[in-house]
């Protein structure tokens, strides 16, 4: 099944919004199997709408539609498709009722009669209920089997009715054993893109005839297993084998699947083992507390921490030793460890994290680019530090930062692992530098 | 001059990628006046590429595409877009020159012969030079003057490109004083859509013929005003005058213009006052800290602060009293004073700021339901409170809570503000609740 989108909104034409639908449907249709073939995007003209989607429904016969369904005079989309299927507009008794309801309910009055239309409906439709907010979706069909399934833009609300209406209904039009686009993406951190490929070896250039994607970001490289061809359930069992001969190469490095949030399952780890946790931040400035804040539940773990950006701070709430900053300057191992340790103990928790680092763009020096960031972990006493030098600008290497040190736990956590240890290799780039 | 886009590229028909170059395109080209009237997106398919592209030009005459200009195989515009102009491919010298010594300086050997294709261009086309990467961009013109502009679709290359070679080349085209579309965007923060409507009055729908546009978000209710058919210095002159107009109305809540930071503005602000900051957080767990300590020379004010996450944390680490919890809850008027107070005193800075809320999902109470929290600042000894109820998930209201408590701290540093003031409102939606 070939699928064209057509996105309607003169704000997207302007680039005042950036069209997220459209890949969001994308994605969702490849797990069914369907192909997006084509897009485009329009303004709230109910000519251009009409043109657009008429073409769309010529060369595919089948068109998903989001934007211009709202209240306002712009919201053209249900007429201008009405008019390419020879359809005139109908009120919808119940829809209208839900709205009299809505208006009763919400603003004390009766709705107004310019507000009438919203229940204004194409002859024949059927409609879309949309459980996430006013107005309904519309299907349209004609006697050929050509359709169009038209949702509103509000991605929250395209979102939910997705999953509600449009995937149901096409799996009951999809053949129960055709061919799906299925994906499997391994998350690896703090190994650089080159580093990865050269522990793969001959997998970097595909995993049982599956294609591997590369996919460096802030958070690491992802690896991803694509199926193109595959029926559902061969699929998964492809990827499965491929990911585990993956596992076999680089599993030390890989720290999760599809979605998965480092701080999260740190945070998870640290919860079943009844580990509390205290930050002690320096470049990172409060990053490493709030990705860990940001998961709910958080509370049970976390304790809180400092953030020492200056130097003075380090010493006083922290307890480093100034003349370790005197010796071997703010951004080293042993104010690293100082300020994990000083920072357990002061707050009393099972884990404590110190980072210092240099996130620029300036003070960066011939010795200590820009980049150059030590973390430390203090697990109960046992201390590990390592250095690395973190490609990217400012924002860049602060994420990162703050990636290294959860990914330094999770090797503590559940692994043997040395201080300093050769092959923790910077992450990002093809040119991340190892580190000591 | 009207332009079609076609943004060409398998991972944006999967929805892998975001086309956020379609948007970034649309609005350089709207301050020139150049409206974008279709958008489309097609695969790696040198015939899906051709009938799209030919589709634009019959309507237009004026293209712009991204992608598919690198080495790999996928890479099939240019010569899917030379057979719309009836032209072959043809080696230009110049970019064959600049890849066998690119070549030779990065891998240290000469470029394979499977490389040089791309060197290969239509034939009579214009290079735009590309000093943000490898390939290249592609001018065809022909003797109707119709066109197609090719770009890279990595984002920083056709942005830089856009500027360098597209943006000066229409402006050659265009009429001296023509329309142009201009926008000016006010930023407030604290206060509802439907509070920042009512104070406006008429010129909510309207300031000296130019529509106002109210954008909740995150940072605020950001308010555009649009200039749509006035030649460029008309345009300005009017969105002054409007601006300025809503200024008479609403200046207590704004904050900045255009892509104004709060935390880059406030940061400057103490800076230039001699002024240094601590913060003391709870429910944003460090991300005030980190927010402030985005911004380059942040060092130079922030000396860092206290995520008291647990109250334990508060009690030692900031000297809040444990009869305030116990009488008030953690979440007060009491407790965030003590936060801000213990935080200024302790680090020894002119700012202390403290923040305490319920973020949810859980632990609000009917009296304090998630959403609660409590901002004070303590500026050199002046201490003033405030209570909102903040709407959103718990990210939403994280970060309004770091963003009321800067937008806070901006009101004592620029105005007169009494403590809890009436007429202080909650952000973000119509519903917000104003606060006591």
């Amino acid at each position: 099944m070939h699928i064209e989108i057509v996105t309607i909104g003169d704000e997207l034409l302007l680039g005042f919004t950036i069209d997220t639908n459209a890949a969001h449907i994308a994605r969702e249709l490849a797990s069914l199997g369907v192909r997006i073939v084509r897009r485009a995007t329009c303004g709230d003209d109910a000519d251009a709408i009409a043109a657009a989607v008429r073409e769309a429904l010529d060369r595919t016969g089948a068109v998903i539609t989001t934007g211009g369904l709202g209240p306002t005079a712009d919201d053209m989309t249900k007429p201008a498709i009405a008019s390419i299927f020879g359809k005139g507009m109908v009120m919808d008794a119940d829809i209208l009722a839900g709205l009299e309801e809505r208006w009763r309910r919400r603003f004390g009055h009766a709705l107004p009669v310019s507000n009438r239309q919203q229940a204004l409906v194409p002859e024949g439709c059927t409609i879309l209920p949309n459980r996430h907010g006013s107005a309904p979706g519309i299907w349209l069909e004609d006697g050929r089997g050509r359709w169009v399934a038209m949702f509103p833009g509000v991605p929250r609300e395209l979102r939910g009715m997705l999953a509600d209406t449009l995937i149901p209904r096409l799996r009951d039009r999809l053949p129960n054993d055709g061919p799906v686009i299925r994906s499997r993406t391994l998350r690896t951190a703090n190994i650089a893109e080159s580093a990865l490929a050269d522990r793969l070896g001959d997998l970097a250039r595909g995993v049982n005839g599956l294609p591997l994607a590369f996919l460096p970001g802030n958070d690491g490289v992802d690896l991803r297993l694509t199926s193109w061809v595959l029926p559902a359930r061969e699929a998964e069992a492809t990827l499965d084998a491929a990911a585990a001969r993956i596992r076999g190469k680089v599993d030390r490095f890989i720290y999760g699947e599809g979605d998965d949030d480092l701080a999260a399952l740190m945070l998870a780890e640290c919860a079943a083992r009844n580990l509390t946790i205290a930050v002690a931040e320096s470049c990172t400035g409060g990053m490493l507390g709030q990705r860990l804040t940001a998961i709910p539940g958080s509370s049970r773990s976390v304790q809180g921490g400092v953030i020492a950006y200056a130097n003075d701070v380090k010493i006083r709430e922290l307890g480093v030793p100034a003349e370790a900053i005197d010796t071997h300057g703010a951004v080293s191992r042993e104010v690293a460890l100082a300020m994990a340790t000083g920072v357990r103990q002061r707050f009393g928790t099972g884990v404590g994290i110190g980072i210092t680092g240099i996130a620029g763009p300036d003070g960066g020096t011939l010795e200590k680019p820009v980049g150059t960031v030590w973390v430390a972990i203090d697990l109960e006493g046992e201390v590990r530090a390592v250095r690395a030098l973190l490609p990217g600008n400012r924002a860049e290497i602060r994420y990162r930062a703050a990636q290294l040190a959860l990914d330094r736990l999770r090797l503590m956590l559940t692994r043997t692992v040395e201080d300093g240890e050769n092959g923790w290799t910077a992450q990002g780039t093809e040119t991340g530098p190892q580190t000591p």
